[in-house]
């Protein structure tokens, strides 16, 4: 399993995901599900991976070997962020193509993706990819979307985030969104590998690896659950038997 | 979908379900899923269901004709909430053998059950009821069983929930993991239903419906949803880049 967690704000873009690669609980390997592709100034996309390991890294494969060749699948080479979600589909469709029928006897063959990012005079955009190579926009009212499993990290993100939070407070909350999906399954694990767009910057700054024995992320955590613990107390009490 | 949740502390017990049946968005029915079984002073038992609402039903329905007749199939013939567990599972197999078959063909006949209370001299017990009509219990390192939906409603129970609360902050946490799942599972509504059973005390007290235009239900959700916010702005900001 999987947790992607993409994040579209005013200020920028948050994508973040797990490291945890499994086929069954026996075989466990740390891998990197972010794949960054960057021209400083002029383009600035991340891809978050999830589903079928060969599936998912026959694709960033191929889109790596692509860029700057000027062909269809060359990310570089597309107008607009819309025209890059497409392309990635239509790759991830070609990986299908060639492996799905011989992989389907073994297990699922299928990958969705996270990819955001920005094009140079182009607003910031946010896009989840589908197994059938379609796909869809974060937009105001749906600020962020996730990949893999979902449902651990959405109550925090429903309850806090919103599209006018700054990149900090969104790295906090996604951080939180991750620890809870780590607490909760065993194949969802740290380290969180980050990338903190800056809208506009076209540079994608630094991956940082949040959990990998970093006092920051225990910290984080340590304290927002003995927040959460005080908040709880502080609430009014329920009402009691007559 | 249903969510219901059993909560064991030292104090005693919380049971609570939300209300919603639905077969698909366009049949949607407000039910009520927690049953009481109570001898004031002898025996206090409360049953959650989820699942097959008509094999729910049939199974609370056999429960409940069943009492005080002296059958196998009396709860209040059991010797111990062990036997009584088994009672009920014994009761869901037969209704599964009437039913299962004929309701396959369109759909899942299956249910769970969470079960618990207390029988005088005693302690305090909780069980969860697979559809297989075998159970498990809960102890001190598990503090907490949940059917249905359960996966929204985990993360504010891991944090802050153990078996040493009271009965009123183990409500209020109970209440916030409901919403959680509520606001994310269209499946899940209010009303909902809680006991909050004190050990030893052998009788239930009413059951509250929480979320059905009481302003308890809303203060709380309102102010956790700001308190949660106060508290990620106040915990520290992570690294910058360099």
């Amino acid at each position: 399993m999987t947790y992607g967690l993409g994040m579209l704000t005013e200020s920028g873009l948050i994508m973040a995901s797990d490291s945890r690669s499994n086929a069954g609980v026996d075989q466990v390997a740390r891998v990197v599900k972010l794949s960054r592709y960057e021209l400083i100034g002029e383009k600035a996309f991340v891809l978050l991976a999830a589903g079928n390991l060969a599936t998912t890294q026959a694709v960033q494969q191929m889109l790596t070997q692509a860029l700057g060749t000027g062909t269809p699948d060359d990310l570089f080479a597309q107008p607009s962020l819309f025209h890059a979600a497409r392309c990635i589909g239509g790759v991830l469709r070609q990986v299908m193509l060639q492996d799905a029928d011989f992989v389907r006897p073994y297990g699922d063959p299928s990958a969705t993706f996270l990819f955001g990012g920005q094009l140079v005079h182009q607003p910031t955009g946010l896009y989840q990819i589908y197994s059938a190579g379609n796909f869809v926009a974060a937009d105001d009212r749906t600020p962020y979307l996730q990949i893999g499993e979902t449902k651990y990290g959405k109550p925090i993100l429903d309850r806090s985030f919103n599209a006018q939070l700054d990149l900090e407070v969104s790295t906090k909350l996604a951080l939180l969104s991750f620890d809870a999906t780590i607490r909760s399954n065993l194949s969802v694990a740290a380290p969180i590998d980050l990338v903190a767009y800056k809208a506009n910057s076209l540079a994608l700054g630094p991956t940082f690896e949040f959990g990998a024995g970093d006092s920051y992320y225990d910290t984080v955590t340590r304290e927002f659950s003995a927040g959460l613990t005080d908040l709880v107390d502080r609430l009014p009490n329920p009402p009691r038997a007559q």
